[in-house]
């Protein structure tokens, strides 16, 4: 064995045996190398080998450190590992399971859109004709980034309603929520930086991760607190966190919404260390009670929370159009729009401003959140009776998802496929991590119309998990 | 002065005396540092600010070589030099001309995109008045990525008309050309990769390539015979390359359209390397003469062509649509467009596949190829009246560019502000090439009415230039 791998073998050894914790710093290369006796080559070469797999990492002018564990993703780092595999392989699984989301002869409970009978299809139609009607050469020119002035005066105008001021120049209209998220992560990391995600976090933010080659520190959210802030200080304190990316209400997978007070909290903690928010909120409308909860963007002061929204999730999917309240990064994320895609559609964001001005947005969403409330009561009902004593099924207000813990043992992409066989689909908890502590969970879409085809489904599913049972 | 330092700058002194020449081999960390008597961690510390600075670079298991220069951008190895600056410089020149180019005000010979007053905006109008009309809850899903099956039919069709076989399943429907074209850069490199590239270019590649972190080598392309394959061939050789970037129809900047022998031998001699060619053929439908010239698509063999179109330069601005005929790359493609914008909207869709196969798109770019000759022609003459004799007008057909050479010594950033000043832009060379090379040219868009009004900027610009010639 070369002299380098026996020092890559037993420093791996020893933190796997924990005498190294996660933050702690390594011997310097001259260190190692008087202590072992090796070459400072040898020794740099077995502290090269260690990065690449994620062991270590390097901090500029500072020295070598060990790497977070279990919760941390290395995607970058773990080049040649079997992390890197595996992160492969839930990738191509996250786009096998949208793919089977798509069949309509699947039952569709792992889809992430709520059911597009619900939006306002004539009154959409209606707006769309209109501003057909009136299409005008010069369109293309004035609906260029930061996107129609109109459109962002009545968004400037939502957030004022709930005592939010936001200028209608520091909101950028995107194509879709998903290009708003991933412009904001690249507008405030380079490859190699470091970023803060939930563990479970929506798998459209491991995906970016990993595409814009960042290094990410998964810390873990619980359904009722959300993200654990003495965890994700010890992260600040330990690595160059450059941005912290989640969601504060009606988080996806887990369906938790945060306090103010932990959302104030939240925005705080992370200006003290001068780490950029990308507050992901395609459900804030899908709220139930009193009113709708703020976004953690109204404790923000220093225009450091990229505030990202979409019309996809509450009044229509196809027509890509999401934006970005992004304070003081605001320029850079249209810059990096005009490289990537130019602009989002004329047509597109004319027909939104004219319904958002002219027709009555408001009321359909009330409707909207009254039939996805009930619709989720008779989910959950129809789910607990099929589902094993032990199972926990999460009782979150709002939105269309429910999270469901199985006893641990049973794994829910084997499940996944066995329902697949059968015409159903869920969204496995494999999906939502890539540590395997949810491999046990699965995410239910309730948004569906609750009829015989559905409840025969959850029928079915629930002896699929009564066969996985131990 | 750190002993580092001072191996640095004696470096770099050699490689600027050419005693170094590009592409040649380093002596390795050991051998320089027995040379040197420098210790291996100081002579490590040199090469890696080399390095960073652009002037050498890492190939893995081999060693370090002499970077190339003069054509070669360095954007991810220059970090803080002033060529890093310079870039960035040339980046924010870039908004700030399309920023200009959006008033109305201001005479858009500065432009990239057509008069839109030329585009069948009725038809257009009728074809989203019909779709909307016609729009279904399940559009969104139906037209998710690779997109609208009849539209990616339809494009099949027309590569079919001309002896093109491509099947629509390797089609992927993109928000415009620019998204193809990012995505196929993406596609096919990572981070640190090398990717040529012609110069000048395109600004959005020299964009594309910083913003990715990759390598790019800048190959001289002639108005004539466009990229230099001797160059080329050479640069092949020396570097990992992983793609080509390039256009071969009615090149931005210059105008020239690459003869079929040419295209056939740049795929060939592509393939031969293992490299993928990304065509941006967004001109393509502007040509004059007999017969559409073929895109080097055509001569593909291994499906490793990435044929990026778009209806923005010919068709409609506004709508957002372009493609990507990605052969073997297809389904990467659509999974990076997935994980970055999802899909192009549904509705824009529609109505392009709904215009395409009911409305006369062939009669609309017959006159509109025909509209632009004579618009070009008289911008032309009107041009060659007020330009000094010795300035040079490419004179390439098809297309609505022209490529002004002005006399070496007159600064066309300069102009560019001048002119500015007097409510006229242009597109100096400076955008098109991070190089000095073109720094007394710039682009003329000539697909604008001519009327007293262009005559007048005309004019004008003639006179500006008279005072800056010495």
């Amino acid at each position: 064995m070369a002299k380098y791998q026996q020092l890559v073998d037993q420093l791996r050894e020893q933190i796997e045996a924990n005498i190294w914790q996660p933050g702690e710093k390594l011997p310097s290369l001259r260190q190692q190398a008087d202590q072992s006796g090796l070459s400072l080559m040898t020794v740099m070469h077995a502290y090269e080998v260690l990065e690449s797999q994620g062991w270590i990492l390097s901090k500029p002018q500072s020295g070598y450190y060990i790497a977070p564990r279990a919760a941390a993703l290395r995607p970058r780092l773990a080049t040649q590992t079997v992390e890197r595999l595996e992160q492969t392989d839930t990738n191509s699984f996250v786009f096998d399971v949208l793919q089977a989301t798509r069949d309509p002869a699947i039952m569709p409970f792992g889809s992430a859109f709520p059911d597009p009978e619900l939006f306002p299809q004539r009154q959409l139609m209606r707006s769309l004709v209109k501003v057909s009607h009136n299409l005008k050469p010069t369109d293309a020119l004035n609906n260029l980034p930061p996107g129609n002035p109109e459109l962002r005066k009545i968004l400037a105008q939502r957030y004022a309603q709930q005592g939010i001021t936001i200028s209608p120049d520091d909101i950028v209209i995107t194509n879709g929520a998903m290009e708003a998220l991933n412009l904001s992560l690249q507008a405030v990391t380079e490859p190699g930086d470091w970023v803060v995600i939930e563990n479970p976090s929506f798998y459209g933010a491991l995906q970016a991760i990993e595409r814009l080659k960042l290094n990410a520190i998964a810390i873990a959210s619980d359904v009722e607190q959300g993200i654990d802030f003495d965890e994700l200080e010890q992260a600040l304190q330990r690595w160059p966190v450059k941005a912290c990316w989640l969601m504060t209400n009606r988080q996806n997978p887990l369906g938790f919404t945060l306090s103010n007070t932990r959302k104030e909290q939240l925005v705080a903690l992370l200006a003290r260390y001068g780490v950029t928010l990308i507050e992901d909120d395609v459900y804030s409308e899908l709220w139930i009670g009193e009113e709708k909860p703020l976004p953690a963007k109204a404790f923000d002061r220093l225009g450091d929370v990229m505030h990202c929204g979409s019309f996809s999730k509450n009044l229509v999917a196809g027509f890509r159009i999401g934006w970005v309240a992004a304070g003081r990064h605001a320029q850079r994320v249209q810059r990096i729009q005009l490289m990537s895609t130019l602009s989002t559609s004329a047509p597109m964001q004319l027909a939104l401003a004219d319904f958002l001005s002219t027709r009555s947005y408001d009321s359909h969403l009330k409707r909207l959140r009254q039939t996805l409330a009930k619709r989720k009561q008779l989910a959950r009902t129809a789910l607990r009776q099929v589902l094993p004593a032990d199972a926990r099924i999460s009782d979150t207000p709002g939105g269309y998802f429910l999270w469901v813990a199985l006893p641990e043992g049973i794994n829910t992409t084997q499940l996944y496929h066995l329902a697949l066989e059968q015409g159903i689909s869920i969204a496995p908890g494999q999906l939502f991590s890539s540590s395997e502590d949810f491999r046990h969970c699965f995410r239910f879409n309730t948004a569906w119309p609750w009829d015989a085809r559905a409840e025969a489904a959850v029928e079915k599913l629930g002896q699929l998990i009564k066969q996985l049972h131990p």
